[in-house]
Formats: structure tokens, C-alpha cells, sequence
């Protein structure tokens, strides 16, 4: 039944079967979690050879020693699947350590601190501010929420941000320095920007502060479940717009080998991996590059960065099909939420009701299933429909993600039924 | 002969030997390196079982899958290991990635940002300053560079900074926020803080102001060229004063194991840790932990920390007597400089008479052997007296250094021999 055409006596029954429904789960004391976008054990074994590929053979194929000290940028052969996985020329990577995510803070701190390529550092400007697509990723809005960098939130459609407004606030507003963009796979709708937007992003740079950075975060590049998507080059797009300096590019292998112990990338023009190298010399002699180089080894001895990746999908492909049909068959044509189907990435979005996400996942957690806090993917933890929850499906064993998604489904339910109820009253009231 | 007692016909004399002697030198295009403290590959041998020593099992004895993400403070038998190198309980340690630099730069960052334990945040002082034992180590300046955050340097004795100077700073100055120490065959005079030096040290919380730290940057706890010398701990002499918040300490197994993808730590109070932690949470979802299972592995598996450390005291002895041989031999009672014998670490540290030290670097630039930057010791570069050099003999082998070496004193004698002459021609003209 869709829950709008439910009358009142209808609800109030509905309402007590969906909660002796969730009172017995509560007693099965549950414990499952689908917060975060980590890989399975499975997925991780499938690059267990890692350790052990050097054979005692450390030595890059460039003849650099990768035990010792140096080599800021990386050592050549692992900025080369940096290249690969960014598509973009090798000589404009710069091969990291464990984390993209290092990468972007320390990006944004060179921005903040110093500016980038002889630009006004950010910190001088009144108000700097990033714009935000919403939802995103939570710890993007970490980062600027730790250093007093202000966020603007900006409606996220089927194609990516909202351009109009993306332009109007560019345009009006000379503070606006940054947006954060997962253009593939977006954390977490799943969706990929297409060309006109990409194009768009790629001319902000004529009519925005001269200091004005994208940061393009693409988590997901490789990461289809079945066939690849294709996302228009942000690189090429800036050479035809002439604004190369607009723009930095991320990726890591956190989710193509091990998740903790992986290699992260930035690209981006050389003005800008300058400056972003000037503030990192400060802190570090270099990056892991024996860590490097088992990778490279990894994805020409082992596999090639393709077939590995149609191993994971073939893994994850399973789990986002148990979340959709939970999703279709509890709550398709409720009215009861919205969400959409990726076809890529780590997460599926689910919008309830306005002013539902709370309340489920409060509901969730009391009966053992953790989700990530609603509001988390908005700045400062500020969803003002109360509405957005992402669902991790990866981590968990399928039969666990099976039962964790019965339980959300069920709150769903409840917590929209419950809701609709006390409208019902307060109409009537 | 000492230079003092040559008179003008003889300095002439001596010059024009000396000359012959170079340019002979010069035609023979050397390339050779005794600049920074690098591992020789021979040194970097010794941990070569690190890779593969997994085995495919990636599961810590605490159950931690290492593969995935997560744990800010690192795994836990990392962090013992960090405990047993800095002498400290494990639940004070945090283990991170390959460079004890970068954990350094981010205490900092806290220190600067957002203040630690609560206290005001340095960059909210009219005129933050680091105290800088000199000479020491340049990429501590560096740090302090980047950030706009002073230096003013302390004269480092042989029983370590000059208390008496620095008291006198932290009483009459509450800008003052920092100090930088290496406590251990400091880098790079090779000299270890007496156990006064630690005492009053330890007290300087109580008179500082209360966001002020001491960097405590034990990077050769364990790198004794023979038997060891026993450093007092700053830590009980902090808990004794009631200034347990006034430390950060830290290392690395940057030359302990392999130089780029060892592991490293910091050790603190929980008031500080939890400061640095909230800073770093923001950029980072957690270090390498399949390399710090790597670590934890190998020496409980392989080998003692401590039978480790002779193997590389055996390779490093004989490069560390041959640059005191030369020295002895060539310099000896010649007035043309000074150095310590040191018993650890990884540098000897010589003074050349007041002036010479960019001469000498210059002429053994042209002679093919490239030494630190007269000056790198001092903050901003800048070494008064233009005297002290720092000589790394650790990573060429010994044959190079026997090379290297004799080039190094002839510059000495040549420069020295020279300024000797300028100041007669000057006093008699």
C-alpha cells in the first residue's frame, strides 16, 4: 500500500503489526554494521600476493633502491598507474602514501596556508569557502570544517551539481574557492557527472577567484559492476578552457588492493603539483616506496588494474542487487523513500521521507544495525530534510547485508508509518 | 704544522702546495656524496625479509584484519614495538607511517591550529618562537619556516642545550613554545643530554607558557656505534615535575629497517595525543598497518631490535673511524678545526676556523664531493660564525668515503690556509 492513501485506522494497524515486527528482531540482539565503504575480506584477498612480490628484490625498474630515503613525487612506476588509473600523462602524478585523502588535506592546506601557484593564500581572503554537492562524502567536509573553511551545500542531480548554482555562487561570490567533486560513482548517489557538466566545471575557472581549485576525487574510476561508465576528462576539458590551474585530480588503490596499505595519486599542472610539493618537503622526505612498488609489480606480474577489477565487481555485484531488492520489494511504490540504482561505486542513497532519517536510524541501531549518522553527508552533519542515508553494502558477508537490510526496510516502515500517523493527527487534532 | 705558528713565506708555501695538490684532484671528476644521513644499501640489507614475511597472513595476534581500514593510533603490537624503542608504556604510544617527520609536522600543525591540551593555539600569539638547539637538525627548521613560527638558537654544548640560556628565555618570553632536541647523539654533533639536562628540561613547564612543548626527537634511541649511553628518561623526570603534558617524543625505524617504508612513532601524554589524534582524523583514516604487522613480525621473528642494531653498528664503525682517522691525521693539532668523537648516531660534526665553512664546501663542490650546505645546521641557514659542516659518512662505502674524506681535509687545510694568508696580507698591508 502506498502510505498516502492509508487512512488513519489503517495506519494504526499498520503501525502495530510493523512494531511487534520489531520488537522480536530487537530480541535477536543483532550486531551488524553497514556504515562505512570498507572491502570485504574477500575482496582484500584477492591481493594477498602483495606481500612477498618483491622476492627480495627492491630495486625499481628506473634503478632506484626503494628502501632508501627520497623521491618526493613517487617513484616513476607507480605515478605510471597513478597515469592509468586518472588517465591522464604520467608526469602529472605524483604517487603518495596510504590515503588520498592526506593528499586532499594536504592540498587544502596549501591553499589555506600558502595558495596555490603564487595565488592569495585562502586564509587571507574574508569568507573562503568550498562548494559542496549534496550529499557527499563526510570527511571532505571534515577537512574544511577543521580548518574554518566555510561550506556552501549545492543541490547534486542525476548529472552531477547543480551548474546554475554552482555559476551564481562562482560568479558572485569572489571567497568561493574550492568544490569537492566525486564525479564517478558519487559518494554516495552513485552518480557519474556527464559531459556538459564536466564541461562547465572546466570553464569556472575563467570567472571564479584566481585561487579557485577543483578538487576532483575519483575514488571510483575503476570501479564498475558492470560496464564501465565513461566520464569526460576534466583534464582535457581545462587544455580546451584554457584553466589546467583549476583543477586537482585524486585517486588511491584503497579499494583495488588492501584498503589501509595502499598508494594514493594526485594530478594536476605543474604549478600546482609545485606548490602542493613546497608545503609536503616540510614534512616528509618522501612516500613508502617499496609499498610502491610491489603495486607496480602487482599490476604487471599478478593481473592487469582491469581483470582485477572485474573480480571485485563480481563480488560486490551480489551485495548492491540484495540492497535493491530489499529496497524494491519493501518499499517500491510506498512512498515510503526514494533512492537510485549505481552502477558503480560503494554505496546506494537512500532518501526517506523529509524528516524520517533520524528516526530510522535510531530505530536501526536499537535493533543492532548501525548506519552512518543521518545528516553525515551533509556540511556539518546538517541534512535539513532530515532525509539522506547511505548504505554501506560492501563490508558485510551476504547473508549478514541480507538480514541488516530486512531490519532497515522494516524501520523504513515503521519510522514513515509512525510519522505519517502523527501527521494524520495533528491534521485531524 | 699549526697554522697559527706558520709565518707569511711559509703560508705561501704551504698554499701553493695545497694548490697543486687540488687541482690534481679536481681533474679527477669525482662524484661523490657524504650529504644526509641515508642507510648504505648494505645497512638496508639487513631487513630485506621484510617483504614476504606475512606469509599471506595479514591478521594481527589482536585479530585486526590489516588489510582494511582503520585505527588512528596504530596496531598494537606496532605500538609496542615504538615502546620498547623510546622506553615508554604502549598505551602511549601511537604508531603512524613511514616518517617520524610527518607526525612531527602534524604536532606542530596541532600546536599551531588548534592548540594542544586546550591551550591557546600558537598562531594566536603575537610572536610564536621554537627554542633551536644549534647546531642542529634542518628539517626541524624547515617545519618552523613554513609556518611563520620563529627560531632562536641555543648553543648546544656536550651535556646538550644551554639550560642556563634557555631558562632565561622561557621565564622572560611566553611566546616561546617550543624547543627542538635530539636527544640522543644529537644530529649532528653526536652528543647525549646529560641527566641534568633532561631534569631541567622536564621543569621548564612549570615556568613556560602552558601550550609550550618540547619535541623530543629521539631519532637514534637505539644507533650506538658501540656500547650504548644511557639517556635519562624525560618522561619519569615529567611525572616527577607535574609537567607530563610539556613532551612529545618521538622515532622511527626509518634507520633501523628500510629508510622509506619503515614505520614511525610519537609517544605522549593522552592530553596531547588526543589533540594530535582530532588534527590528524582529519586527513587520515589510519596508517599502514599491514607494514606495521611487517615490523612487529620481523623482530619477534627474525631478529632482536637489539642484535639488529649491532649488525648495523658493524657496518657503520669502520666508515665513522675512517672520517675521525682522517680527521686526526690530516687535522690533528693544525688549528684548522674541531669535532667530537660520537658514539652513536649518524654524523660528525666539524668546525672549521670561524669563516671557512662555505669556502670549504664550495671547494670540494668543485673537487666532486658534495657535503651539507655550509649553514644547513643553523636556523634560516644561517650558521654566525660560518663554521660548522656536517659529515654524513653512512651511505657511500668505505672506499668512496676514504676518497671523499681526503678531499674534505684537503678543502679544510686549502681554505684555512688561505683566510690564514688574507689576514697576514691584511694585517701587514
Amino acid at each position: 500500500m502506498h502510505i498516502e492513501s492509508a487512512t488513519s485506522s489503517q495506519l494504526v494497524e499498520w503501525e502495530k503489526e510493523l512494531s511487534v515486527h520489531y520488537e522480536r528482531i530487537c530480541q535477536h540482539e543483532l550486531s551488524l554494521d553497514i556504515t562505512r565503504g570498507k572491502p570485504s575480506a574477500e575482496q582484500l584477498h584477492l591481493s594477498d600476493k602483495l606481500d612477498g612480490i618483491l622476492a627480495t628484490d627492491y630495486r625499481a625498474a628506473d634503478g632506484t633502491d626503494t628502501r632508501n630515503y627520497g623521491g618526493m613525487t613517487g617513484l616513476s612506476c607507480a605515478r605510471a598507474l597513478g597515469a592509468d588509473l586518472l588517465q591522464v600523462p604520467t608526469e602529472e602524478v605524483m604517487a603518495g602514501g596510504n590515503s588520498s585523502l592526506t593528499l586532499m588535506y594536504h592540498a587544502v592546506l596549501t591553499g589555506y596556508l600558502f595558495g596555490f601557484a603564487g595565488n592569495v593564500p585562502w586564509r587571507a581572503l574574508e569568507s573562503p569557502k568550498f562548494l559542496c554537492p549534496v550529499p557527499g562524502y563526510d570527511r571532505h567536509f571534515t577537512i574544511c570544517e577543521q580548518l574554518g573553511i566555510g561550506m556552501l551545500a549545492i543541490p547534486l542531480g542525476k548529472g552531477g551539481p547543480d551548474m546554475e548554482c554552482v555559476e551564481k555562487h562562482v560568479r558572485e561570490d569572489g571567497d568561493i574557492i574550492g568544490i569537492w567533486c566525486v564525479p564517478k560513482y558519487a559518494n554516495p548517489t552513485g552518480i557519474t557527472y556527464n559531459r556538459e557538466t564536466v564541461e562547465r566545471l572546466a570553464q569556472l575557472g575563467q570567472i571564479a577567484n584566481p585561487g579557485f581549485r577543483i578538487f576532483w576525487d575519483n575514488a571510483y574510476a575503476v570501479h564498475d559492476l558492470g560496464p564501465s561508465i565513461n566520464l569526460a576528462s576534466i583534464r582535457a576539458a581545462t587544455l580546451e578552457n584554457d584553466t589546467v590551474d583549476s583543477v586537482l585530480q585524486f585517486a588511491s588503490t584503497s579499494k583495488v588492493t588492501h584498503a589501509g596499505s595502499g598508494i594514493a595519486f594526485v594530478s594536476a599542472s605543474s604549478a600546482n603539483l609545485d606548490s602542493l610539493k613546497l608545503q609536503m618537503q616540510a614534512m616528509t622526505i618522501g612516500p613508502d616506496k617499496v609499498n610502491q612498488l610491489r603495486h607496480s609489480r602487482f599490476f604487471t606480474e599478478c593481473t592487469t588494474l582491469e581483470e582485477h577489477m572485474h573480480k571485485h565487481a563480481s563480488i560486490l555485484k551480489p551485495k548492491f542487487e540484495c540492497v535493491l531488492e530489499h529496497l524494491q520489494n519493501a518499499l517500491g511504490d510506498s512512498g515510503m523513500g526514494q533512492w537510485e540504482k549505481p552502477r558503480g561505486g560503494y554505496f546506494v542513497s537512500f532518501n526517506t521521507r523529509p524528516g524520517c532519517a533520524k528516526a530510522v536510524v535510531g530505530l536501526a541501531a536499537d535493533a543492532g544495525v548501525k548506519l552512518t549518522p543521518a545528516g553525515a553527508t551533509f556540511p556539518y552533519g546538517n541534512d535539513p530534510e532530515d532525509s539522506n542515508i547511505r548504505i554501506a553494502p560492501s563490508f558485510p558477508p551476504l547473508e549478514e547485508l541480507d538480514t541488516a537490510m530486512s531490519v532497515f526496510v522494516l524501520c523504513v516502515q515503521l519510522a514513515s508509518v509512525r510519522q505519517r500517523l502523527a501527521q494524520c493527527r495533528n491534521a485531524s487534532g
